[in-house]
């Protein structure tokens, strides 16, 4: 894991709408990285852009993707094309006094890159240890490991995390100061992505509690790795 | 807004991984873009795919999203280019006994075409209240309407829904008939994207109460429009 600038933009990632809203403060967004579930993968076929949504893991400047082998996504990736990772965390809706000026609260991440298929063995268990870690930690230690053939059957994929760009915007409405006494309430309904009680494999043998890591899960403002 | 067949689907969106969980059902997709707060939209740009996030609206076969007239992601797509419409949610979290099997429970849908923008200040102004109504039913009525000026920095793009496929997890594991006797929990951490109580704009100059379609915001298992 070479060490990399503290923040990278480029003018293929740099904000030109809202440019206020515009974080190029890696930290900030390794952190929304950790928080999103998912990622939406960008990839170019014959000139037909697609996106499909995926779970990832993050090692330090590394995000790490993974699939079936015979993933139509991830054969086209080995090819080296240039790809676009995106996550959006929604916080809330923003409902202003006038209809142009509501939004949304939300973290999101665009990433610009290529990715490499891992072949180390090493780093690839590692790397699907950090993907399972990313959506319930905890887990991978409970759990029977990959064997050979699951191995065989699974690929990982490495995108350095250089050339990126992220956006946050949070708050109140902001609405033009003709309009903030125009007669109707104003504010903003915060989402969350909430975890409820787990339910049982009805095929578990034994009744078994569920671990603590399921019935106390919970996202966000996780501590850096 | 013409009728269209019932379903479709193409070589481009058929789905060859786990073909079990596809859907090509009209109705079925129009239920998780109705309930989906969010879109994802991939267009490629000098061969480089961008995916960014997006609010919509959908009237019948038709997708309608918007933004700046001086939007980089507008701007491109006027040209006519190829796009891609992706739409996620995320329903649980799948644990399995072993760690290959472990998998998310989720609704996806992927749509493929070109997007054109709307001149018609009719439709324009309809397709603004549908963006709108998607994410807060009810609001249209209560604001501000968009006044000349805001309506020419708007620009609305129509998206015909006619290439797409749905995905579809849902339920328990399904782990190795040998590794459901594995001592370990099984199961699904259900996941929910729920509202909290709305949070009124200090500005506010009078004190209002929020309206009913704020304190009990609820997506999901919507009626049809």
């Amino acid at each position: 894991m070479a060490s990399t600038p503290p923040a990278a933009s480029s003018p293929r990632t740099r904000l030109l709408r809202e440019p206020q809203r515009a974080v190029y403060d890696r930290d900030q967004v390794y952190r929304i990285l950790d928080e999103a579930f998912l990622c939406h993968v960008g990839f170019t076929v014959d000139g037909q852009p697609f996106v499909i949504p995926t779970s990832f893991g993050r090692a330090d400047d590394l995000l790490y993707i993974h699939g079936s082998a015979a993933s139509r996504m991830l054969r086209h990736l080995d090819q080296g094309i240039p790809v676009c990772v995106e996550v959006t965390i929604l916080d809330g809706l923003v409902m202003a006094r006038s209809i142009f000026n509501h939004s949304m609260n939300y973290r999101s991440v665009v990433l610009l890159g290529t990715a490499t298929m891992v072949t180390d063995p090493g780093e690839k268990l590692e790397a699907l240890r950090l993907l399972s870690e990313h959506i319930m930690p905890g887990r991978w230690d409970d759990v029977r490991s990959p064997n050979e053939k699951e191995m065989k059957a699974t690929s990982v994929f490495r995108l350095p995390i250089t050339e990126f760009s992220a956006k946050v915007s949070s708050g109140p409405p902001e609405d033009n100061e003709e309009d903030y006494s125009f007669p109707c309430w104003a504010g903003v309904v915060p989402i969350h992505e909430i975890a409820a009680a787990p339910t049982t494999d009805p095929r578990t043998p034994v009744v078994t509690d569920p671990p603590n890591y399921a019935t106390h899960y919970k996202r966000g403002k996780r501590a850096e790795q």
